[in-house]
């Protein structure tokens, strides 16, 4: 049985984010993980991946905007690609995830989702998920 | 063996860090857990966790009143149940944290501690705590 | 076999990205790990660890630029010691990465290094890396 599988996706605007808790719950039974953790690891540097609210879209917007403020696009920045601040908004939301499993089920809270963070889109992006065990002893 | 135990607890007020390090060190005797990691996940969307100085309470003071800078209350945030800033504080923060465990012991450095990162409290909250094993052939 | 390692390290200035990705691969080998994951873990409380753009390192120059607007030193801080923008800093950008391993390599993206993020230097550090094993049955 395989360690870790990807997920593909296309984003669908500079910033996006893009619920993937369906993808990932679908990883976790082709892996299959029944007790333990997946990690759940974006492999870009101008992306990250957040764990939020996934009932009102509006807390989603509501996180572009403030990383929009605290990380204007227009501040001097040395790095000129016109992308630095997707890196430094990819470094604030982080490259990974790590979301408990039990019982064969992902141990989400009520209200959460996993996000993937696009901020330098649109691209194909891949998501890569690795089963990490419980002791079982 | 149970492959992961919940933490309960009360947070005491709107914005708060709690620190769970023994509530994180008990979960580990009774996983247990000699060799690996822990991985500590708050299951809510507007609370986060993350490590800090555990001697000089005014750091935690110091991190609440940056994050409230950063995120002000007051922004045309669109989420309309007035705490659209816990949103993004929990996202700054992270869902979960992993500390290393050897020989038994929580590897947290000399001046580190858990904190539990309430950002729309006061209320009851959940730490699920999952034991990693690292290799041990 | 070890389950973990630790890289030490000397940092340059008071804030300073530095690149260990060579040694957390040097860790992979050592310890071995073949599929699973690495966690690369900080025992400090004034520094991080992040995933970034490993080619211009005007990306980190523009990380540190924008977390100094962000955080900036001269905050009505009520941490006596002088760093405590620091310690912000540090729980920005967080205490941990976990990086996927296959077929005895790292999964980095083929942009991406391990940056240590000091934001107290110049000072010795530590590096603690544990090898958490992917399901292999």
């Amino acid at each position: 049985m395989p360690a870790l599988l990807t997920i593909a996706l296309q984003t669908p605007r500079r910033v996006a984010f893009v619920d993937i808790t369906t993808e990932v719950e679908r990883a976790r039974r082709e892996l299959p993980l029944a007790e333990g953790a997946l990690l759940v690891y974006v492999p870009h540097t101008t992306a990250g991946v957040t764990i939020n609210e996934n009932a009102d879209p509006s807390v989603r917007a509501d996180i572009e905007m403030t990383l929009d403020r605290m990380v204007p696009g227009d501040l001097p920045y040395t790095h000129r690609e016109g992308n630095a601040d997707a890196h430094v908004k990819a470094s604030l939301m982080g490259a990974s995830v790590t979301v408990p499993v039990a019982g064969g089920r992902l141990l989400l809270g009520t209200w959460q989702g996993v996000y993937f963070a696009e901020f330098d889109g649109p691209r194909r992006r891949q998501v890569v998920v690795v089963a990490l065990p419980a002791r079982t002893d």
